[in-house]
């Protein structure tokens, strides 16, 4: 028989029909890797084609000295741009801003063929402090109410490039997703006194069968009411609202766990598309005793009942999260990691 | 410049970025369609095949006689069943509900090979008369809370069946989705003393740029804050909460509106995947002052960015509605409007 799980975080039911779905080891990505280009001389993102994108933000020099290991770029076609005013106008029914903001461009490494998965825990680590720098220089604009920092690798998940690079968008509202955990957070500090975030990460703690993961400061499991298969989520273990006040140390272990979960799946799962983001509190609301950010992992390989999404907003996912977890636990990525041919590593 | 818009019912806010798309023409799907064949004997929804489906819920005869026009049966593997009791298990982070509930199919037409776009104004008429019944007839179950009546078509839009199809989906909760809006429009009331619908639908009137079609008791048009290229929906002119309450002539209208609607999307776009729902109350808050049902339609022609949306809620729409509309307007369906090969409409 069917369950439904209701989300603590959104308040989303999610009709979990296991018997509808697949074994986690035949959902694994049908495809023969072909032997990737470390570089392409008409990519952007590319080394020695720097003059094809904006002005650079920041650049993360080479270890060994010569070149760059990461440049931050605005956009080229940005969607908001902070050369806009938020100018408001409200009617009843007709409410709009301009479009203030800004968009921005991540490139995480020289090469075009690798992915966050084939990066050493280090390149991820100059990633995510990037992330953090990223986070902290948009959130000083007053126009600025909510910074998503997101990666989406492969076409399935929305990536128009293929070289390796994350996003950053900033814009003048806050999302009504945002607004609803918010709010649903709220109510449950109301009710019990504490953060629904330390609590699920508590009651998870405790009963193991959904952990991936466990780091000193981050713990990676598959929430409760998971709504896509093999969604993870990665908690820190010290109750913090804002990304932007990640330690240093906390940093390297985010990298470590961030690494290892994605060395799994692209083990387990065959180098799946997939989606991350950033989700966090604006860093104003940093002192929130009832928020607390989070790093949602989807791999995008089922395809969900769209119309019924779109339409009612009802959620079908066919693999448990306990079961997804049980596979991704026992994935022994270092063991089975094979580096795809003419990927060098830099 | 782009421009951010919030829908009043949803109260998210959508990024305009008409910059980034390009014109309607220009989005026509690019495909060859084959000529498609009017049976597939291995369709369990194809006449003669009647066996390979659960037992018929209802059946609608062939205006000539022999054979049947349209069957509703039960979903074979359905994700909610009606032998479960919705039994809890309410804890501090895991609540759960025993997936109580109905998954039912219509099968719209005898003819593999249609769509609901080929279909004669009557047949609309006749699925839209069994959506009324299905709804009344499941709604009456005192353990369901929500019903969803929506058609996925083709696959990108989630259908994997080919033959003309709509489904309907009741559980034992009511979507975050619906909780959402039914608060927005509680909010409006509080305000304006006024159903937010009706004031959108005074106002879209008044402005006419974004209208589709005026039918006498529907009107069908592009939303101010439309979350998809080419997404429309369709309005009772007449406030009612719940789709349950629609009375017999104002059916006739809506098969006019809808069927209207899909030959312009059909032959405009080319025929694209897409999904319609019906947004509405249930029945038991048909008395609503604040609440008003619709249908919305969202063709399925461009990829939003996934890794945004998900992760954070940010909507990116790169058509502007005015201009969808006054595309969709200047189709004239009637006059354009070829079946395909081998097609016999029955």
């Amino acid at each position: 028989m069917s369950q439904l799980r209701q989300s603590p975080l959104t308040k989303e039911w999610v009709i979990m029909a296991a018997e509808r779905g697949k074994p986690p080891d035949q959902m694994r990505i049908k495809k023969e890797r072909t032997a990737p280009k470390a570089y392409e001389s008409t990519c952007p993102f590319c080394p020695g084609n720097e003059q094809m994108t904006p002005a650079e933000l920041q650049r993360v020099s080479a270890p060994g000295g010569e070149g760059w290991q990461l440049r931050v770029v605005p956009n080229k076609y940005p969607v908001l741009s902070l050369e806009a005013l938020p100018n408001r106008v409200i009617r009843r029914t007709h409410r709009s801003i301009d479009g203030a903001g800004a968009q921005e461009v991540i490139i995480e490494t020289p090469n075009h063929s690798l992915t966050t998965a084939l990066l050493s825990e280090d390149q991820v680590l100059t990633i995510l402090r990037s992330y953090r720098d990223c986070f902290i220089r948009l959130s000083e604009d007053s126009r600025i109410a909510q910074v998503t920092i997101f990666k989406n690798h492969g076409p399935i998940a929305g990536a128009s490039l293929q070289h390796p690079h994350s996003q950053v968008i900033a814009g003048p509202v806050v999302s009504s997703q945002l607004r609803a955990t918010y709010q649903a957070a709220l109510n449950h500090w109301d009710e019990f006194g504490e953060c629904v975030f330390c609590a699920i990460l508590k009651d998870e703690l405790d009963g193991e069968k959904r952990i991936v993961v466990w780091g000193d400061a981050f713990v990676a499991f598959e929430p409760f009411a998971s709504v896509r298969p093999f969604t993870t989520h990665i908690f820190p273990r010290r109750h913090h609202a804002s990304f932007g006040d990640i330690r240093d140390e906390e940093l390297k272990d985010l990298a470590r766990v961030l690494h290892s979960i994605l060395r799994k799946i692209y083990v387990g799962l065959n180098d799946p598309d997939f989606n991350y983001t950033i989700v966090t509190a604006p860093a104003e609301a940093s002192g929130s005793k009832y928020y607390h950010w989070y790093l949602s992992i989807v791999p995008r390989i089922a395809e969900v009942s769209a119309g019924l999404e779109l339409g009612s907003g009802t959620l079908i996912n066919t693999v448990l999260p306990e079961v997804a977890a049980e596979f991704l636990r026992n994935i022994e990525a270092e063991k089975e990691f094979r580096l795809p041919l003419e990927s060098n590593p830099v």
